[in-house]
């Protein structure tokens, strides 16, 4: 196995690629597809401030990384979600890793400063922890990122992992969430941009790039998500890839080329819906938004009749307790 | 288990339904369920001649015996493809069972008639038996239907065939294909009406439904499909299905009810692009059809250059042979 750039031994072979490189040119290659993905799709400037959703694993590290490498102004926030040894391992890789960096790390702590971990929404809510997971990441990646200012949250969302959620999606056709899959959202009111730029690389690639690089994360896989959906997603695409390489990458920007547009119209409506939630302000479809509806169900807040909050609104994001450099 | 209609003891359940029935009220689903197909999507009406694509198994004879019961005038086409001891005993089955219903089977014998069966086809392409049978039986069911006067060409695919063609063509985000992935296709200039009137039954509903009507029908499988992509696919399927019953269903008719009509313009733009070939004259996107041409290949016909025919134009449609009361 040679490399495909300099015909040196190669280390890592990209079976879609139908490619294999050597360490450099390896690193490079995975450093010069997220540069694409950014690019193609507009998700940042030079000149913008960058808050990276930073879960301790090797596709977040990965990816801010390489943001640092090529130049971006990064910062990284790590949201200790509670689940027992597992987070508290995690919040270790996040906070050693951005020491090495040397870049800011806004820690949020969901048990501290919201009343509850995944484990206790899970039991309240009687349904898979990773919805409530899901609604608490998306919710408090975006209010940290208006409430200290910064241009966009970039999550390292992978090839596999997106094509994983838009084979649940095409299962269902939600016409909404189809709308709303892709690389890059722009700001609207209340909402950060969000953006995706590791969509051109699978998770073997994100390890191996770790690796290579010597960067140590979260080996583990989340224990509250085994045989969840989106797992059982990735691996009915994995035994297609198998049979033909080529077919994830095909599947999502085959989408991305000649699907989404047709979808987007909905996303918009949706969109043009939105109020303020009537206890925290984000926007929300109606009345109290699913992040405060969790929170209430858990016991940390309480709702009055109607929805409406029985005490002043709380404040839209707490102040983190930690930060580091 | 209970009949969901009678109470009465049941001879088949039916999960995605969360239902089981006796053997009267199975039957009466399955008719109901083809029914509520045809009426919906306005397949044909009482007074029209149907043609039914008989290929010897359950689907096809299941629904030539269903839209028999419902009342329609349907006669059967066989197509004899030439694939040895499969198909001679495929075209016992279909023969025996006009003779049953007392219909009108139409029958084309692929080698005497066309000069190559399957397996010469696949030969001569170094390709998937599966390419030349489908596109063989396209073209020639059409032209039997406008042959011999039908009104429409009825098929026997049924929900897992369909969902598995959906799932190929949505990896493949292949906009043409899924514009014309619909259970009815009206007919345009040298195309017969289309209809897919089981749609809304599984193969496992079909196969049920034949035992229980005592209808003899092809058990084997096609010796050449054996590993081809769709079954891959249908595997796939069947796996989601296991682990979250209806998840076929809802993805078929999810994409008949909030996709198909997206994608519809491509394939209409590809149909208004079609011209006459200039062998045969059926539609094709451009000088020889991909009939004509896999005549070629094979042998069987002679094209000169730029595509000419070398000789007079053959007819659009041999005429069949043998005809079974």
């Amino acid at each position: 196995m040679k490399c495909r750039v300099c015909k040196g031994p190669a280390v890592v072979d990209v079976r879609r690629h139908n490619a294999a490189f050597c360490r450099d040119h390896f690193l490079h290659h995975c450093e010069e597809q997220a540069r694409r993905a950014i690019d193609s799709h507009d998700m940042f400037t030079a000149g913008e401030r960058v808050l990276v959703a930073v879960s301790g694993g090797k596709d977040s590290l990965a990816l801010w990384e390489i943001l640092v490498r090529l130049g971006y102004d990064a910062d990284g926030l790590y949201l200790g979600l509670g689940i027992g040894n597992y987070s508290d391992e995690s919040g270790k890789y996040a906070r050693a890793y951005a020491g090495r960096l040397g870049r800011h790390l806004v820690e949020v702590d969901l048990t501290a400063e919201y009343g509850y971990g995944i484990p206790e929404a899970a039991e309240a809510t009687h349904r898979s922890p990773c919805g409530s997971c899901g609604l608490s990441k998306r919710h408090l990646f975006n209010a940290a990122a208006i409430e200290y200012g910064y241009d966009v949250v970039a999550t390292g969302h992978n090839l596999d992992d997106e094509a994983a959620v838009l084979l649940g999606n095409v299962l269902r056709w939600d016409a909404g969430y189809l709308g709303r899959q892709y690389p890059v959202l722009p700001a609207t009111p209340g909402f950060a941009r969000k953006v995706k730029p590791l969509v051109r690389l699978g998770e073997r690639e994100t390890a191996a790039y770790c690796v290579l690089r010597g960067i140590d994360y979260q080996v583990e896989e989340c224990p509250m998500a085994a045989g969840n959906r989106h797992l059982g997603y990735k691996e009915t695409l994995n035994a297609l890839e198998d049979r033909s390489p080529g077919t994830k990458a095909a599947f999502l920007f085959g989408f991305l080329e000649r699907g989404h547009e047709r979808f987007a119209v909905d996303a918009e409506v949706e969109r043009d819906e939105l109020a303020e939630c009537s206890v925290c302000g984000s926007p929300t479809p109606g009345g109290v938004c699913a992040f405060c509806r969790l929170r209430a169900k858990v016991g940390a807040i309480e709702l009055g009749p109607g929805g409406a909050p029985t005490s002043e609104p709380v404040a839209f994001v707490a102040k983190p307790r930690h930060e580091s450099r």
